[in-house]
């Protein structure tokens, strides 16, 4: 089958021909319908070869659609034919952590070696996946893959900062979103959704604010300090009771620093590499700063469900599985509005 | 092997030979180092035909403890010589239920048949036994067996019921637990360890109300109407934060309705028989009446931690396989303090 | 001043003149803009001598709207000119409950003859109101009153009982809302504003389906055993996570227990007079039934700032003062439509 | 009266004869019996002319436990001879924080000029103090107000902290405190009768590591590098779940970021200068940093009924009111073990 592949360290990745796997006992293969391109690959791309974790060549891609082709002995959730998504930061399924479904926090992974397709294991840009259980893929029904597929990391992610945080965003609250590209459009998104927080959306690029406004932003400012202002008026000099910085470089962490209220949550979500610095004075007293990764089991099935219900509304631009290497060069230039999806049989 | 089985209705159950079951995929066999002994199979065997759900021969048995004996292919968490407990209440392993660990609430389970060792599936009275998923079993290290085994269900009722109400136990609060048996003298204990309330324990037998004494309940007093006056004496009129009746017969629960304050739990734990009939004037506004079913995977997680450190003194009383069916007999008849445990190698 | 007043068990209100009050220190006074009139003043207007709770005459509206006309000593929170909304379930102000603004909760209350204006101290079907605390109103600014006053219970009891519910409100959750009345079309509206459930709105009548539905009911039904196979279908079977019910007769109750799933809430929000039995069959394990009455303090504010945000549509008739005993003869013969407010100047 | 007043930037504190204040509307005066003497004062007394927030001359103390000598018009719930431990954190009592009774996090506070008593109002070491409202006292009965005034401040903030901590803390948790002192060694004493969790201790003094292990400590460890391996080893490699760090230098911050869990807590309570920089990096995944500051209305509500119960034992020096300003040169001297109480009776 065709996969795109990174092979070598600081080369860009190509679309090689490789092996069909065969699902062992537990194990489901998938026949690809959708592979959602994520802006992470350029950073794992980007590292040395002192640094990089995973062994070579990597079929890379960690959102992943598809229909069951077979499936293992002991599987019996699904069965050929099912069209399902891949929840994608396995963990061991055992431990306290992945018994709640918080396998995107298990403590074992690491010591174990179990790594998510596309970080580590063959990912989804490829024409099958080969997946570990039954518990690591969602049934979508009718839904569309394409559509659907960006809900696995694009959605997850920023649906589990916001469930973290969704205690503070009662109404009358205000909560800001850094970032209006392919996670944070989703977040403006779900926010509305599932709260009655006034949702203000920060982006530098002035089309990113227009699809801020589209997903239902309340308001859309330029990311600078006439932000902080705005969000200090809109409540009334309290401060924002959530920040969610789907950037996480400096200039939007002290931002988000200076907008947060009082027992606020700050939560970092975009690996730009800055620093938020907690001292007693600063952020206000009790604001909980925090990254979040991913997401949980639960949450991406509550996702799902979301998307039944037709709220969500995800920017996808459609690529074919031969242009995947040319996506990573879109992206690279920002030329990317919302979600790439890679369409093997497109 | 020997198995303690239940095999015509009506009739005491008998200890027969069965053949020892072999692991499939994903499957793991136990031979069991201990078995607890639970007042609900008098329950289930006081059915008429008409409404028995399972099919006969039963063997009996919930509560289960033992050493891997041989795993199927597709268990990786555990293998052979590890000694665990056995979570009980199945669920179908990945709805959204089960994605947080609540398989005690699976809504798919019933129908697709799934149901626990020993009621419905072969249980934990015999030399052997047969669990279907590694995500069922919990490693109890050198925890021993026979004083372990309990907390899957003794154990595991109460915490899950206690769990439910902590956010209501805070420091100040009173939470009463009505019958000081098996599970209750548990539920004390968890309480004293878990919370700051005071523990108001309530019991007709007096040697129970000095087994709640021992276990830490701050007052024990007969199950009557003096216990309600008590109770709102302690909190200033106000009435108890929480209630759990691990009787729940018609006394009790009127005991629970009357002693219980506004906004507060009443946790129907036992299995009595009993009604609490809910109007706009009866409990106290905000008061939540509910029953409460066994337990989740993570709460099981937590009890053996919790036994690791040695806070739990569950009260057994030991017995040997071929006695099992006068541990039943025993019980009936009110003579077992605590909980019985069968010990096939005992 | 001009006052509707219940003058005598089982006669109907009639307006009288009654002295204008005079505030004390910590009281203010108010001149009433807008006064909500409830339903359930009927239920109170129904009681015998012998159960009546409260002295005659009784000046009738605990929902009063108005704007400070005058002080007492030790008021610093607002003052004259300035339009604020009644907070009515006062309790004590000082103990565990009213330290977390849960007055509704106080206690304290009874004991100490503490009562809500309308219900026991003069209310708001009059001229002027006096309040006993600045921190029992809440500043609505330019809000109108006469849209704004049905908050203080109308909104403030469905926004309570949704709130002691939300966390079983996740996406993909179903939400029941029995009876599409005064109160059940704000909650509808509640429940799309603060959740991404689907909403199912149960009515006998046809115009309040018409409003449910206008309210943003998702479904909207008779409220008959149709309805049960309605939610479960729409549940996969599984039922219902929240049934709220504003009506709280027997068949209404009957209803919900029947559609709420396992771990649900059933909140009776409704005097209606129903019993619901709680048994270990009955409804599914762990599904939480209690009672729900007014709200909390810091909720009629988050309240006043969802109306703020323009999402809150109540819809009101208006009525004169001299009216107010008209308004409860056609609430009683069912020819209310949403909200009834009665505006001494208008 | 005599009381303990800082005079002059730079200068140690002195006893002068001041005026005893007269209650106006809605204000109590207290016969003080008793004002602890905190760390923070003297951090307070070390800063610059120019960062100085307050008049002077400044009575000091935040910690005060008196008995009513005279209530204000408006003051109902307490009355002359009642003794009553002061709430410190005052806010304005009427926004959604207040509401809420977390007056510790009164977005409005500052800009009222609102302050607490013994940090811009006059404080408790002196014979009279003036408390502005009757919900900032909380009657403590015949409870030793020595013994308890410590619960204000040295009970309340690690209270408060923990408290925001618990969900965290379940069985089979780690909760780590960072220095044993006036703060410290009450929260272990708090965590061992709120929580099951294993309570780890560091402090770099011996003796305090003595008094931990005294107050409930499970572990008591000098606070280097050693104690992350331990932590690390008790945690199965995972890490602590909560940290709260009572000193907040920089070393004892690094320490934290270090033995922190995935998913944990870091709660800095402790205002020792030091910087936690969060990074997607590190801290572990979703470890949440945050400040906590003193504590709010409902639990300081709530520390008084635990000291009800006997299970506090804060350690406590006593002194004579003119013995003030030498109680502050012993503290910077580090010969203060536990709490300072002033008794200006003593």
């Amino acid at each position: 089958m065709r996969a795109v592949q990174y092979l070598e360290i600081g080369q860009p990745p190509r679309v090689v021909d490789v092996d069909v796997p065969e699902p062992g006992p537990g194990q489901i293969l998938l026949r690809v319908t959708a592979a959602g391109v994520c802006h992470s690959d350029l950073t794992v791309m980007g590292w040395d070869a002192a640094d990089f974790p995973y062994q070579l060549p990597l079929t890379l891609g960690h959102e992943g659609a598809g229909v069951v082709e077979a499936v293992g002995e002991d599987v019996h959730a699904v069965s050929a034919g099912d069209s399902v998504i891949v929840y994608g930061p396995w963990g061991c399924g055992t431990c306290h952590a992945c018994a709640l479904g918080r396998e995107n926090y298990c403590p074992r992974a690491a010591g174990l070696g179990i790594v998510p397709p596309g970080l580590g294991r063959p990912g989804a840009l490829a024409e099958y996946l080969l997946v570990d259980s039954e518990r690591h893929v969602v049934p979508i029904g009718d839904l569309d893959p394409v559509k659907t597929v960006p809900l696995t990391d694009a959605g997850l992610t920023p649906y589990h900062a916001i469930k973290r945080s969704l205690a503070k965003l009662r109404p009358g609250s205000v909560a800001v979103v850094i970032g209006a590209g392919g996670l944070g459009h989703v977040g403006i998104q779900l926010l509305r959704a599932m709260s009655a927080a006034t949702v203000v959306a920060l982006d530098i690029r002035e089309e990113s604010r227009e699809l801020a406004l589209r997903s239902g932003a309340h308001h859309a400012l330029p990311s600078d300090a006439g932000a902080v202002d705005t969000v200090r008026d809109l409540t009334g000099g309290a401060g924002a009771q959530a920040v969610f910085d789907f950037v996480g470089a400096q200039a939007t962490l002290d931002l988000a620093a200076q907008m947060a209220g009082m027992d606020s949550d700050i939560d970092v979500v975009g690996i730009g590499g800055g620093t938020l610095p907690v001292t007693f004075d600063s952020p206000p007293y009790a604001t909980r700063v925090s990254t979040s990764y991913w997401g949980t089991r639960p949450e991406l099935i509550e996702l799902v469900e979301l998307a039944r219900q037709g709220v969500l509304d995800v920017h996808v631009e459609r690529y074919g599985l031969e242009e995947g290497p040319q996506v990573y060069e879109h992206m690279e230039a920002g030329k990317i509005q919302g979600r790439a999806v890679v369409v093997p049989q497109g």
